[in-house]
């Protein structure tokens, strides 16, 4: 059965998130659902439906691939949110802020845990697709910690910031692609999926710091403004800018050259965002 | 293929406990490598190889599903410590105070994550057994935030403690039967392993109580002999301890009666710890 009706698939996908979390009894449920009830674009979801519409999945491979990253991605945020000690999360109190700090790793766990059940819904083909979330996850794991262990230290070297960069949101955005083409039988595939959703990382971390700089320099955080200077630039912020178009030309192009048109919403939202900047570089 | 090398499949689960959390870059993966390497009894996965053993489970099946309860409960050992402040773990720094509290929120999720890749080893049952462990850890985490909720409440119903003393353990105990009788077809068995497990853990949360009765006072940490004394009983001390003897003695029977003598080993420690309890009750 496919549907393309992609309005009725992202609630399902809503409905599911919720479901799983509701296994938990009291509090971390309730702190969960809350964390839900902030929206949130839901990003990684609709790439995923997209990706599994393009290749003909068939409807509950397509809700359990995308259910399953949209979890892992807002378990990131809860646990992110509390490492960074950010206290608003999409206009609204974060997790830890709202809970205490035990109760938002209980919800991050609980995310987490809700996501490899999602993958449940796609029966036979669940081992092979765990096994390729876990490696994401592990990379996400890893991108966050050296992101940490950046604080306070100066980085100079533009190939290490992408590193970083990459490490931090790349895994979580090829995976919708990797899960939707790995069902499809396509994995040939997936490192050009790999390519597309590393270089948008690169450039949505850079259009990030962009918004952060002073934020960042009074954290001591890692900001792409600050490596640039560090390494010499004399215009770091027109640099920066310029960096992150490219990068999005780079992962629209490679999205847009995978099978069947399954990277389409991602390269539309690569192409959207390079558009953005350039229009700011060429008022500036 | 059958071994009957206890040994040599618990150095298996060791190596693939550790793979399974390498795959993670940097940091976070050398840390879990430093909390694994502090030992620990590895209890649940001894449950899991003994119930595998006992119900003619494949090698590979037996090593997955002990690989994936051992993980678990190591997850949760990384995030309770950091979540209570407890400094020591296996007689050495516990992950978050040799690491730092971010990382060991890293390091947790990384080894929740590898609880469930190990689970890919079942092959064709990996979707079916996730289902079952999310709802385990679902109920675990719902465990450790009543437990997080009940700090500096006094409670003074026996059943509210055994609730809470149940749920904070009980489903990681449960766990490594219900996989293994799950794989085995088993499935109608399951009630009674759940059964043992809570059983198990009330026993084994009272005994702890009992060696912490001085130090959970003064952290206003829920403990059984408060909430005795708070109960009216007059001697608390002896009547948690006859507490603790009745639930191992229901856990020893109830694992006894698991099919195929599958519950052997846990029927064993429940036995082991009642006589331990029953001695001091004598000596008193």
């Amino acid at each position: 059965m496919h549907s393309n009706d992609a309005t009725s698939n992202i609630e399902q996908v809503e409905q599911r998130m919720l479901d799983l979390v509701l296994q938990g009894t009291g509090e971390a449920g309730k702190a969960a659902a809350y964390h839900f009830s902030a929206g949130g674009s839901r990003v990684r979801a609709l790439l995923a439906l997209q990706a599994a519409r393009a290749l003909a999945l068939r409807d509950h491979e397509a809700i359990a691939i995308a259910t399953a990253c949209e979890l892992l991605h807002n378990a990131s945020l809860v646990h992110d949110d509390l490492q960074d000690r950010d206290v608003v999360r999409r206009g609204r109190d974060a997790v830890w802020h709202r809970y205490g700090e035990a109760a938002a790793i209980c919800v991050g766990d609980l995310l987490l845990s809700a996501a490899y059940a999602a993958l449940a819904g796609t029966g036979s083909h669940a081992a092979a697709l765990m096994a390729r979330m876990h490696q994401r996850v592990a990379a996400v794991i890893g991108g966050q910690c050296d992101d940490i262990a950046m604080q306070g230290r100066t980085l100079d070297s533009l190939a290490a910031y992408e590193q970083v960069a990459q490490g931090k949101s790349g895994p979580l955005l090829i995976l919708p692609l990797e899960l939707a083409l790995a069902l499809a039988g396509r994995t040939d595939a997936i490192a050009t999926a790999a390519e597309a959703g590393s270089l948008f990382a690169i450039g949505y971390q850079i259009a990030d710091d962009l918004e952060d700089v002073e934020r960042d320099a009074l954290n001591e955080e890692l900001n792409i403004v600050a490596v640039l200077a560090a390494a010499g630039e004399p215009q770091p912020l027109a640099c920066a800018r310029e960096l992150a178009v490219t990068r999005f030309r780079q992962a629209h192009a490679a999205a847009s050259a995978l099978p069947s048109n399954c990277g389409a919403l991602l390269a539309e939202q690569a192409l959207r965002r390079s558009a953005a900047l350039s229009a700011v570089l060429e008022s500036a």
